[in-house]
């Protein structure tokens, strides 16, 4: 039997305010749409959402810029206000030149603008910027028992981004957290259909699963900031998508 | 209406030899699924067997390393003559140091080993090496016009490979060629729900299509190296897998 996967965004999510509860949300849309949560299945839902539940939207008005940030504001073009929490984001600027900031996030994430988004907020005000959850692996822990226990589906939670890199156009999706599964599939040590044993073979599940994900969830133009990835058959064992980063003393690219 | 994606892998395709005409090993593998292509349809075939059936496999006992090679085989600790196939598969040597050598491949893409691979190899030969597809682009429009034609269904094509990122542990799908479909969707310009320039989206949605299919095609251990993502509607316009290469002169990390 081949592995066959169903993806589907889930429509009618409402904007989301601080406070929200996107269990209901996701739950709703989903029996609106004649679905439910089935055991299995991957709930992915963008890291918009979750950060505007967890009322991490900062308006743009309250923030001091610091002598660094206008400095990094000059030297990038962007806002000294957006600079400046791009900076209590961080723990380190890693590039900065014309309109490129790209930091190592609180999470360690290696990401521009420390994960940090003006698009999609609501209002259409320009002052406001919406932040990375503080603890997406916990957001994701929560929201997912949350669903489990509304739904008795033993389903697993990623919070999906969407970034860029360093050798590619476009952005690819990235699991900044997860919860009930397997982030990082370890094949180091088997063997592969010859008998050989594979070096290195180390699959970031999660990563691609958010990937898929997009597809389905479309961008800005569409609001489905949340999706359903069924039929994937995940390892037992949990890990959480920090497991993904890889460690600063083998960052060879810094 | 929602995007619904559904993906699968293509079982039954046999051990491929040079001069193998895939379309019949993919379009048998559907029959046999009781499955055919539909217009829409994208096809994803992994770079393994483009390779081997276009006879890229090297026999190492032929190949006569370099000093260069030698060189660089003692600070990774790798066979000599894998790096010299390296280093002709390559236009720059980016990072060397034990185990680890990643280079500008000849169609640009920063990649380790030059993507030569050495698992998965005919016969459990210890002393073969697989490069990738001389032009992978020109793979990708070969076998789409051959199941277009006879299938009449309308698909594209995508080869993808598997691949390792500076700052984040496993790998994830990435499009080294593809046909009928645009890569890279450039959402510059477009504004948000809100009415919002969006400053920069474009998404690399040949490589999310490379990390979806890579889901159900599994890894080593089953023998699927070829997946259909079907469902996803995407634009008219067509280009080329090297549109997802980052130009050199953009390249911050090299």
């Amino acid at each position: 039997m081949s592995t066959r996967l169903s993806i589907f965004a889930i429509p009618g999510i409402p904007l989301v305010q601080p406070g929200d509860d996107l269990a209901s949300f996701i739950l709703d849309g989903l029996a609106a749409m004649g679905e439910s949560l089935a055991a299995g299945d991957i709930v992915v839902v963008a890291q918009k959402i979750i950060s505007k539940a967890e009322g991490r939207l900062v308006s743009l008005g309250t923030v001091m810029p610091s002598a660094r940030a206008e400095e990094l504001a000059g030297v990038t073009g962007k806002d000294p206000r957006v600079v400046e929490l791009v900076l209590q984001e961080s723990r380190e600027v890693l590039r900065a030149k014309t309109n490129v900031l790209i930091v190592e996030q609180n999470l360690g994430l290696v990401i521009a603008n420390a994960g940090i988004d003006r698009s999609n907020v609501e209002g259409g005000s320009e002052d406001m910027a919406l932040l990375l959850p503080v603890d997406p692996d916990a957001s994701a822990r929560a929201l997912r028992e949350t669903l489990i226990e509304r739904s008795g589906a033993d389903v697993a939670v990623v919070i999906a981004d969407s970034v860029g890199r360093a050798w590619r156009y476009g952005t690819t999706g990235m699991a900044i957290g997860c919860a009930g599964l397997e982030p990082l599939w370890d094949q180091r040590g088997d063997t592969d259909m010859f008998g050989k044993v594979l070096e290195v073979t180390e699959v970031a599940v999660a990563d691609q699963v958010a990937s898929a994900a997009n597809l389905a969830m479309g961008e800005a133009r569409e609001r489905t900031p949340a999706a359903i990835v069924r039929g994937l058959d995940t390892p037992r064992r949990e890990r959480p998508a920090t497991a993904l980063v890889r460690a600063r003393k083998e960052d060879m690219f810094r």
